[in-house]
């Protein structure tokens, strides 16, 4: 039994309550054209059970998700010729997750549409790194 | 056999010629830090095989990634004490890819640090869903 939200919006959408543009359908996983698209194909790829951020989604529900988000990218890619695009899924208010169900984006991505990137990028010190990898290790 | 490319920075770095600080290894993917952080703990996942683009990746590998990531998110989350974080997997030039290889950040958020985001958001008309739906699945 998968875990579910009677006020989210994308379970509703799982249960057949609210309607979509579906794409994709199996025992885990969803796909259907996000409604407020950055470009044309813009679509979401979400599991059928409700998790908030992605790091709670249990493992074999996220490799059900990178199974077909191969397969879903290419027909988008193909049905709006446009080889370019985005995968890009949020976590958490700051970084702009506007519903809390987990939700990948694939987002096509051409010169005038598309998602908007910000790239500070910084340097990773040896030191830094090190101390770092560490903790990260010890969380593993 | 997995596919590589010689010319390739993460091919060399799968094949042990050029050093990573390593957070994960297995027989299709390593994960480690990147040395251009967007912010503390940013880090790289990236199927061992060679492919440019993900529409190109075999299903059993990108699910082999997507098994991962949750782990792996929640590891670097937890060592850096950053709840919010993107993922992000860009392909081709207009979609910001810089190497390439197939590569999923995993970047924390901060107030301060990490991906910038803009979203041009539009509205998904009925009879455009319609047709670009049927020529979806026409391309699945």
């Amino acid at each position: 039994m998968l875990p579910t939200d009677p006020n989210c919006i994308f379970c509703k959408i799982v249960a057949g309550q609210i309607p979509c543009h579906k794409i994709h359908e199996d025992d885990n996983v969803l796909a259907f054209l996000d409604v407020g698209p950055l470009s044309q194909g813009h679509t979401l790829v979400i599991p059928k059970g409700h998790w908030v951020t992605l790091d709670q989604v249990l493992s074999e529900i996220s490799a059900a998700i990178g199974k077909v988000l191969p397969v879903i990218a290419k027909a988008v890619c193909d049905a709006t010729g446009t080889p370019d695009f985005n995968i890009l899924q949020n976590n958490g208010k700051l970084a702009h997750q506007a519903v809390g169900h987990v939700h990948f984006h694939i987002i096509p991505k051409t010169a005038d549409t598309g998602l908007g990137i910000d790239w500070p990028a910084g340097k990773l010190e040896p030191q830094q790194a090190s101390d770092l990898l560490a903790k990260i290790k010890a969380s593993l």
